[in-house]
Order: C-alpha cells, then structure tokens, then sequence
C-alpha cells in the first residue's frame, strides 16, 4: 500500500481523557476513533490487525473442532425470557423494540440463541459433541465505559458453546478449548496464564480466565513459574485423543488472580517459583452444564435412550479487546511494536526524498519485491520530512523499516531497523530484503 | 470437513412461509435460520458462502482503490440530526435509547457516520480521492419483511463512500466503482447489467442499478443485447487511468429497469438487439455531490486555497442478499448449484458405504488428496443410505461429487459427478482427482 493513496490519521497527542496506553497509542496510531462513548470506528490500520487476530481465534477453534456460525446482533427477548434472563440480566442489557412493538434486544452474549438453534437440530447423544462458535459484535451497555476498545460497549467476541451428552464428554469438550485457548494466545505473542475462575453455582473446577501478563494490567496475578514458562501446546497434539494429561500438567501448578488468590498456598510454593505480575484478562471458558438446556428444553437421546439435556459450556475471548491488550504488552515509549502475526503490514519502506529518481526507483524496486514475497509492505512515498516519517513508523508499530535515502544510495546501501529492537544495519537492498523475507 | 462431525442440517422440506426457491433452498440447505421476522442465524454452510462472497467483494473494492475500515453497528442520532434526516428518515429506522437516556440508532447505512469520520481527518484536496468502504451488518424495520435474506431487515452490507474535490474528479471514483462491480458479479458467476437508476434530485446521469438475470427476478429488466454479452472489464484495467471510454462502451448501449424504462427508445433498436428478462437489484451506485458534505461541513481545502465541500458518491452492494441471488440465478429441481468460487467446499466425497474397509480406504485417500490440494472437501462419512447422500450432496449444490461405492472399488472405479451439468463418469480414483483439481 501506498501511503499517499492509504487513510492512516496519525495524531501528534492522544486525547487528555486517553488514560491508558493502549487507548492513547490506538488513538494516536489512526487505529480507532471514538463515535460514542464506549462505541468505535476501525480505522484501516485498526481493522486489519482486528481481522488478523480474528483469523487466528477461527483457525485454532476450527482445528480443535469448533464449527462457526454466525447469529444475529439482534435477538428475541422472548429466548431470554424462557432462560429466565430477561429480567435478571439488568442494565447492561440495550432493550430495543421494533416498529411492532416486539421486544429485541442486542445481544450481549448468545447462550440462549445457540441453545435454541442447538435443540431445533439435533437430538441425539450420536450427533454429539458439537461447539459452535461465532465471532460477532455485541453490546453490554457498561455504566462508564472507558480504557477505549479495553472496556467499551460494542465489542467484538468470538464466542464457543459446547454440547455434550454427559458431564464426562462435557469435560472433554471443555479441554479441547482450555488448550486451543492457549495457542491463540501464543500465536498472538502472548504469555497467558489459565487462572482458575469462580464456577459460579454449579461448582466444580471447569471454569478458567485466561490472563496475560503486561505491567499496566488490571490485576495481579499469582502463579508457579513453570506454568508461566510452559510453552502453549501447539497445533499437532490428537485434539480427539485424551487431553487430560496435558491440561492437568497445566491446572495443576498454581495459578490464580486477586479474586481466587489462596495466600497460604502460595507462600507454601518455592520462593523461587513465586511469580507475581499484572494481568489483563483475555479470555474465560466455563462449563455451566444443564443451566441453558434445562429450562429452554434442549435435550438429547442418551444411548439408553432416555432424554437428557445437554451439557453445556461457553468460550469467550474478547476479539476486539485483545488488540488493545497486545498493545499493552508490546510497546515504547515510540509507539506499538506488533507481534508479526497481526501486524497492520509486514514491512515499511520509508522513502526520505520521495521525488528523487534515486531513491523513487529503490524504493519501488523494495516495494515490488516485499509485495511479491507476500510481506503486504506500507510504502511511504508522502513528501515530507525524514523524521515525520520515522515517527510514523515507529508509532503505528510495523515490525520492519526499510529506509532509502540518498546518502545510503550513493553508496549502495539501505537501512535495515528492526521495530522491536530498535537495531538498525546498514546494507545492500538485497541483503535487507531477505533479512526481512527470511 | 467431516460431515459426521459437522453441522448441515438439512431439511427434507422447505417451511410453507418460504415463497420462492432461493428461500426454500436456504432454509432445506441449512444455510440459515430464522431467528425473528426478517432476522436470519448463518449456518456453518451458508456462512461459508456469505465469507467468500464478502471477499470477493473486498478483494475488488482494494483493487480499485477502496480502502476498508469498520464502522460499528450503532451511530449517535446526533449526526443524522445534523444532516437532516433523522426525523425524515421513517419507520425503517430502528431508534434506541441507551441506559443514560442518550439516542442511537441501529445505522440503516452510514453517509452520516463516514462523512463525520471524513471531516475529522482530510482536510486538503491533495488527500484525495478517497473511497472508505465497509462490510457491515445493517439494520431496516422493514413493515414485512420476506423473501428470506432477499428481504431482510438486519442485512450484511458493503457500502463505500468516494470523497473528491470536483465533480470531475467525483466522476473518475464512480467509474471506478462502476467497472469493480462488474468484476465483483462476474467472479460471482453472475450475469450483470448496470441500469440507468434515478439520480433523485440531483439530477445527472451517474446513477446506477446492477440487476442480475434470474428467471424469478422481482423486477422487469430491458437491455441491449451486446450489453448483456459484454464482459466484465476484468481486474488488468488502469484503475487509476482514463476509464471514461470503457464505462461509456456500457453505458451508451440501452438498459432500464421497469421504472425507468423508455419503450419508444427500446423499441427503436433492431429487433434481435432487444433483450428482456427478469432481474435482481444486488447493487446501486451513485452521485449525490454535496447532499451530507455540506451540512456536516466536511469541507476541503482545493489547489486555489479556497474550502469547499466534498464531493460525495455512495456504492452498495448487499452481500447478504447476494447469497440468495446466487441461488435464484442457479439451482434446479433437486437444489442449489453454486459457482467454484463461491461454494461452501469445492468438492464432496460420498461414501456409499461407511464401514466398509475398501471404501473407507478409498474415501480417506480422496479426502487427503482433496484437502492437500486446497479443495476443501466435505466428505459424507455417515452411516447413511446412499439415496440420501445424493440427495444432500445436490441440495446443497457441491460442484463436484465423487462417489464411492463397494461395487465400483471392486472393479477399480469411482463416480464423478458434476453438480451443475448432471454429467457423471465412471474412472480410476486417480483421474477423478485429476479432473477435480484441474
């Protein structure tokens, strides 16, 4: 992309009422702008790294089984009226009624529409298990929205929703996204930790948060440092074979956040394995069992016959927040420094004398090669000044800068910066360009 | 995909509110669910095919230099205060309060929100043109909502919106559009004609109808015949250049819809130049100059220093709609035959006999084949009579089947079937493969 033909809105300062990093470096970035409190519009340079974040959530559920579908922003109220959550779920709940007067709503999660799509279809213990998953924009009108993307009102979330015929094949299904979770989260350049959640009043221990670790996050985390540096588990693991193992060489360390933390247990660890860090939440899987299917009547044929119904649990990460939660995990005083995975574009080639014949056919020469070799390069052919376009760079987070000026031609070389590091070479275009195809 | 481990529920027929065949087939194809009147769930199959359409869409939008960004589901009143029309706008619109008594709305399109994304940044003609597009979900209470997703009311969308300095130049981003949507139809397997469509007050000629040729279309359809035979530009056009000649090669040869047809015109060509048929609206491409610029104050700076307001066209496409569209222009009695490039998996392997080791064996090879060449196969591993996976595997219009049946494995064949023509052959695995992959 050229950047004089692209739409990237950079600000010299983020709004005073940005508090945290994230909020003022999407801001300043030309990522988001706010229309409504709580309420954004992606800008080019924010929808694609929302877009490759969400590839990467719907290629991990797909290879652990989930199956996507899609359910409306707008629901029914009379679905959550038969779940008995109309009325309980108060006002974060947006109430909408259409011109005939029917009560909709938008939805802020989708138990209640996948139960009812689930029993209009399938009835038998031999269809299961199922996860279907959507990724959707939902609403939870939140008193005080702030933190930008990080808490705001209309967010984007992929949600999973497993159905099992028994509480064995629930745990099951609930183990295949407790470690499909974590490879997201490692594909994103993340350190997350499982910490265990409140289950709520079903009880049990199938109810996980998934935090990862950035210095401005919202709360402490507590947790061995073996878990910490565990690797995720990969693509290659049987996701229909026994995961338990695995999961348990997980759930077994300890691990929580302010909420669930046990003060005793962990002083009763190693002083060397004693890891204390800030966290954002990222994530939360639970299994709730019969909550949805019970009185919304979604129920299957057991293998003797008889009529159950489902197990189920849900799956959530916040699409959109995570974009603001890598930024809190990943940045300078300069700006963003992406993670190559979901990087706006893999390579810039900033052009200091944009106009110079010299530095124009570089410049294009770096531009053709990076496109070809499917890098998606920003091309800065905008006249203006070297260090604006330094700025630009470095801000808006782009892994690699190849940078051409005249001096460098003269002497037939470029610069090779590398974002992350701040590392800078001086070379032969050639030698720049496979440092950055690799 | 294991269709045993999928989620195609397909029904054996249509419910009797479904009046025409794009809606029938939708429905008994499991593509979609209704989940309110004119509120439709996607289905693991018909999400498939709204995703590749959607690309297809974006990937032209980009070539002809649209630039994406997102803009969320629900806008301030405020800014359609501002242009005039939140009050004249009806009972289509769907208003809503939020918990602090604030007035949104569920944005039926989004000339208000862009313009108001437009003026907070570009404020120089050397910025433009600009083309800012989205793929959003839209909301429009209609009073009777039918005709399944032809019809519906929250509906998947594609609209850009061009800004430029002069109407000359407000002239080149609608040739644009207009030569990029007919590359979008073609990839989609459609024939399209752009109709002359009213300008409204405006007034001009830069207003257009795409309609696509469909035995059951809603609206009557006059054109010359070489228009209709004409292709699409194809996407090796200097988008940037002169495409004045190639948009007047279209548009000088007559083609009207219903409404604004002119007999005496369509009469005076030769006989065999007259062509009539039934068509779909699934586009509208126009001018509409300084209607929100001016109001909403989004002005630029042009090359004499003095501030004028943009030039603003919009271009639709219903991406949603679309799928039916699909349908309506190419099914037969026993289903929906969809073009490669948007079918939901490019070929089906049905085993005849589940089971049984040979064919087992044969099947898992053809699968992997398939999979390893990028075809995304489905393959009917169910424990199912052979009537009934011919039956689904046409419903729900897979262009190629590949059948595989005990008595074939015996003499070292299979069946090739091709979904659109009915043809089948009788060949070697091997060659069945070759056919497949090209």
């Amino acid at each position: 992309m050229r950047l004089s033909r692209y739409f990237m809105p950079t600000l010299r300062e983020a709004p005073a009422d940005a508090q945290i990093v994230s909020h003022q470096l999407m801001l300043r970035a030309g990522l988001v702008r706010q229309e409504a409190a709580g309420i954004y519009a992606w800008l080019p340079l924010g929808l694609k790294v929302l877009k490759k974040i969400e590839q990467v959530v719907r290629e991990e559920m797909n290879r652990a089984g989930a199956i996507e579908i899609l359910m409306p922003t707008l629901q029914l109220a009379d679905l959550w009226r038969e779940s008995g959550r109309y009325d309980d779920y108060g006002e974060e709940m947006l109430r909408i009624k259409d011109r005939h007067d029917r009560d909709l709503l938008f939805g802020p999660t989708a138990e209640e529409v996948v139960t009812d799509i689930f029993r209009s279809y399938i009835k038998s213990y031999k269809d299961l298990p199922k996860n279907l998953y959507n990724i959707q924009w939902k609403f939870r009108d939140e008193r005080r929205p702030r933190f930008g993307v990080m808490r705001g009102r209309e967010f984007l979330m992929k949600d999973a929703y497993s159905f099992d015929v028994d509480e064995a094949a629930a745990r099951r299904s609930y183990n295949r996204m407790f470690l499909a979770y974590l490879n997201v989260y490692a594909r994103l350049g993340l350190k997350a930790i499982p910490v265990k959640a409140d289950p709520g009043p079903i009880g049990g221990d199938l109810s996980h948060e998934f935090m990862i670790l950035a210095d401005t996050g919202e709360s402490q985390v507590f947790a061995h440092r073996d878990l910490v540096e565990m690797g995720a588990p990969g693509p290659d693991i049987d996701w229909f074979g026994d995961l338990e193992p695995e999961v348990a060489r997980r759930t077994s360390l300890y691990a929580a956040s302010d909420e669930m933390h046990d003060e005793a247990r962990f002083a009763a660890m190693p002083e060397d394995k004693r890891m204390t860090a800030r966290g954002i939440e990222v994530g939360h899987i639970f299994y709730f069992g019969e909550k949805y299917s019970k009185p919304m009547k979604a129920m299957v044929t057991g293998p003797d016959g008889k009529d159950v119904p489902a197990q189920m649990g849900s799956y959530g990460v916040g699409v959109s927040r995570l974009v603001a939660a890598i930024i809190e995990a990943s940045h300078d005083d300069a700006g963003i420094i992406w993670p190559a995975s979901v990087a706006p574009f893999g390579a810039a080639v900033l052009n200091l004398r944009a106009g110079d014949a010299g530095c124009d056919a570089v410049c294009e020469t770096a531009y053709a090669a990076l496109t070809a070799a499917g890098l998606d390069p920003l091309y800065d052919d905008r006249d203006d000044r070297p260090g604006a376009k330094f700025a630009a760079a470095d801000l808006v987070g782009i892994p690699w800068q190849l940078i051409v000026g005249p001096k460098g031609i003269a002497e037939g070389v470029v610069e090779l910066k590398t974002r992350a590091t701040g590392e800078r070479q001086t070379i032969p275009l050639d030698a720049a360009l496979k440092a950055i195809t690799g």
